[in-house]
């Protein structure tokens, strides 16, 4: 294997302390352009927000979406066999075949959007051991996927989006949520693409039985990625710790990349403050795992697909924000009088 | 004035009364294709309800979005004289003229929704009565609004987003609101453009005011709409009838937008159903009017500026509903296996 840039876990962690900050100043000069724009103040609600939330990670004072990417990343999950999906395990990679000929709701969402769409397969024809038995991942692999998420972010792109395809993920997801955050499987346990209540008991008995297995390293964020995670997790993990570093605000999708993402806050509070949840899942326990984490998601459309869907969908709400926020005119120009 | 379409009140209450009904077909189509789409059943959440809430009201198997029109309708209010309003009244002709000059919210919104926004005034020099002191309109002034926003409505529009501007139109919408759905200044009235909490206090006393004046019409929604409402409000309630007659699906934007249409739906339950509100205002009373009728907002993003914002943020939400629904391959077309 080659040399990766994160060479032990320590690094990572140590990278996670050591975050670059945003700039405070462009989010001030946004701030400022807002309150003499034609409309009350505040009036734009969340919209004003993102143009200042963009304006902060981009460094820009004008904030843009000119080079706006979404990225998948793939992976496979022991813990399939245990009857946690309903669908097979070998969907995943026909989905990524589906995302490569265009036939996903990813690749219909991403053109809405005018956004460029790349999907990131890791090792589909090796899944990750099965969690209740061993972790997930050895440390080398972790390692290994963190670093390609990492490397897959291009500098200069203006917003990342971050999604992901794994049959069996939820249960993974779940049961890093339950190990971060508390509770067990009856908390963060969903019906993922569609269990019914036989299949939903056995996925909670599964994450339950997976916490008992590694409950040694439940108060390390990082064990708790490694072993009760998955490959596509851990490369969403290092795509969020890139886009910190080339200062690209993040849309995360839903549970799965909230989830994926969320060990990172648990070891620095602010890890996550270039990142927005895009959509609030209808999957049991995204909601709480949001709360968690500070964050109200932008959209609540019932959606619960992965694959970056629901951060897709939220990208028009950004392009909304940035076109007011540019566009639009202000009292003195428009002789339009201000409030008494 | 000239003939108007609706002669009297009572042929708008028939009107309502003789409705057409949407395309359960092409509905079911629709319904039949999402479950062949490479996903999970349901897992698009909303944007599966949309795709079939808007074939079913176009009359398309495929529904399309090649045509959207934003309508902005404008009107004053004699009730701006009682200090509602933190605004002086003459910004509603101000904003009608940075409408047209292109440097409103609205303006920026329309355009990354790919709309075409069109704004109309209704006699802005003449601004309704006092609802203290008299209905805000006589009926033929009411009947010509309705008319204006009836011949608003161009046949062949893929989708409507209603919206509109009068400096004093959320007291007349809470007032609509409160005759409609009970209770009263308390529970209706928001701070609109910004109120504080004085002015909060005056506005409701103005809308109590109001309804005791008019206690009489109480029970009759059109006699309401006529005695408490606005111009702009009678012409959004006028397009909203011409749009189902149309057979065009329809998103109502904010509080004023949606008290504008909600006498129709008292008059018959399904007189809403071509319609869906676009956005919850952050203004008080509107999410408990959307429940009333029915309705659970698309987006939710803490907007509370009119002029028809919160629509035209959430047309992207309907392209990319009807984007996944076009485009989206079958799982026997991406040789993707479905559940077991």
């Amino acid at each position: 294997m080659s040399k990766t840039r994160f060479a032990t876990v320590e690094a990572v962690r140590e990278a996670c302390r050591t975050l670059p900050d945003g700039d405070e100043h462009a989010t001030e000069v946004v701030r400022a352009r807002q309150r003499i724009l034609t409309k009350p103040p505040g009036s734009l609600g969340r919209l004003e927000e993102l143009a200042a939330w963009l304006a902060c990670w981009q460094g820009r004072e004008m904030p843009v979406l000119e080079r706006v990417e979404v990225l998948i990343f793939a992976g496979n999950h022991g813990v399939v066999a245990r009857g946690v999906s309903p669908y097979p395990p070998e969907v995943t990679t026909q989905m990524v075949a589906n995302f490569t000929t265009g036939g996903a709701a990813i690749n219909q969402l991403a053109k809405v959007a005018g956004a460029k769409l790349r999907v990131i397969p890791l090792s589909l024809e090796t899944p990750t051991c099965d969690l209740v038995e061993a972790p997930a991942m050895e440390e080398a692999e972790f390692l290994a996927a963190i670093d390609t998420g990492f490397a897959a972010v291009a500098p200069g792109t203006d917003l990342l989006a971050l999604g992901e395809m794994g049959i069996g993920n939820t249960t993974a997801a779940a049961a890093v949520a339950a190990a971060l955050f508390g509770g067990g499987g009856q908390r963060w346990a969903g019906r993922g693409t569609g269990l019914d209540d036989v299949g939903l008991s056995r996925k909670q008995a599964v994450i339950d039985a997976a916490l008992a297995r590694h409950k040694d390293v439940l108060l390390d964020p990082l064990q708790v990625a490694m072993a009760l995670g998955g490959r596509e997790l851990a490369a969403i993990m290092g795509a969020v710790l890139a886009a910190r570093l080339h200062r690209t605000p993040v849309l995360l999708d839903g549970f799965v990349s909230t989830a994926a993402a969320a060990p990172l806050a648990r070891i620095a509070p602010r890890a996550l403050d270039h990142a927005r949840i895009a959509h609030c899942s209808a999957e049991t326990g995204h909601r709480a795992l949001a709360t968690a984490l500070g964050q109200q998601p932008l959209l609540d459309l019932g959606m619960r697909l992965g694959e970056a869907s629901g951060a897709a969908v939220a990208i028009p709400v950004l392009h909304a924000a940035i076109a007011c926020h540019a566009g639009m005119a202000t009292f003195a120009a428009a002789g339009v009088r201000d409030r008494d």
